[in-house]
This record gives structure tokens, C-alpha cells and sequence, in this order.
């Protein structure tokens, strides 16, 4: 890449999202009343597309290594206001409205715990 | 591994971090006086222990392949109040105090600018 192109990426208006040798962008998930983070995953283009149209956020799950469209089973979909994306346009943070729990476990969040020591510690709610 | 073990992965107090095949956790640095999601990068073991030994945010450069000490050249680092950690334990959350803008363009947050069609707008400071 020059040096422009990679102005106009990094500090421009274009927009080129940067998937990985995996085929792979980071994605976190911001509550956009509470500000917290939510959860974090992966997104192929698949996703990316599939969020955009649906407004609903949509993985790529590495596990079981296809597409995922978060509360597909629990009904706990995450509805998608806003799409940002960083300077080096290789990862995204969706600014969301929860249905519900964004946690399989039933927490608000699936970052519930701090590391504390060798240990974790729940956080209060 | 058995659901004895998932459910103290997941819900209890065992720290067992889950590095994936390349060695890597995602970790995704947030301010802890405005809850803005900073930056997102990665994190193998060495970044993850010298972040706690430090009280600064370490990663793993994918690119550079090597250990990165955030704000190393441009002395901007993050101190580290907090770390959370996912369900699963694949991901972290830095809760910190940024010394300076966390973006290498002098952006407070490398996520400055949202998706708007197929192009990018900047955000509102």
C-alpha cells in the first residue's frame, strides 16, 4: 500500500474493511444506552454483509465454523444503530440494543468477571 | 472438556485464559472514565503477563510479530485498572487510563468513524 492509500484508510472516508488470512475482523459489542461491551467475536464479509441488511448482528463462529446470527436460538438478537470501525479498518464495534442477555450464561454481558490474582471475581451488576 | 469443567470455565472462579490456535486472545482496551472502546488488538500469553506485571497494556503485533508495549514510540500508553475477562475466556476487556490519544492518528479512540453506505463518516467528538 502507499502512503496515500493508506491515508485515505486509515484517516479518509474510503471504505475497506481488512479481513485477515483467516478471512477474519475482530467485532465488539457496545450497548449504546449503557456504553458497556457486550461481547466480542469475529466477522467474516459474510457477517459484515448479513449485519448490515438485517440490522441484526451476525458472526462468524471459528467453533463451529459458519455463519451465526447472534440470538438465533436464546431470541436474544442484538439490533445494530451503528457500525464503527477503527483506523486501520480491521476491526468494528456494532453500537447495539439487546433483546435480552447478551451472555449465554444469562449475564448482561459476557465480561461479568475480573482477573483477580489466579482467580476471577464476579463484578457487581 | 466436560460440563463439570465448561461450567467452571464459564461461571466460576478458575482463571484459564483460551488462547486460540495462533496463541491469541482478543483484547479490547476501554476507557475507564468514559467507557469508550479505544482500540482492539491482540494479546498472546507474554502480552497478557507482562501487562499484568507492568500495570500497562502489552500485545501480540500480528504484522510485526512480536510483543508490543502500546505507546512504546509514541508514549502513549494505557494503565491498566482492570481485566475482564468473557464466558469463555477467550477474550479480554483492559479497563484503563490512556496518557494520551490511543489512536496513532491522534484520535482519542481508533474507532473514530462510522459506516455510512459504502462510505465513512467521522463522528462527532
Amino acid at each position: 500500500m502507499t502512503e496515500k492509500q493508506q491515508h485515505d484508510v486509515e484517516q479518509g472516508a474510503v471504505f475497506a474493511p481488512k479481513f485477515d488470512s483467516s478471512g477474519l475482523l475482530s467485532a465488539v459489542a457496545v450497548d449504546v444506552e449503557t456504553q458497556q461491551v457486550l461481547m466480542v467475536a469475529f466477522m467474516d464479509s459474510e457477517a459484515l454483509a448479513k449485519t448490515r441488511a438485517s440490522g441484526l448482528a451476525h458472526f462468524h463462529s471459528r467453533s463451529r465454523g459458519r455463519l451465526w446470527l447472534k440470538g438465533e436460538s436464546s431470541g436474544n438478537v442484538l439490533k445494530v444503530e451503528e457500525i464503527r470501525i477503527d483506523c486501520d479498518q480491521d476491526a468494528i464495534v456494532l453500537m447495539v440494543r439487546p433483546a435480552g442477555p447478551a451472555c449465554h450464561t444469562g449475564e448482561r454481558s459476557c465480561f461479568y468477571r475480573r482477573i483477580e490474582g489466579d482467580r476471577l471475581q464476579r463484578l457487581p451488576d
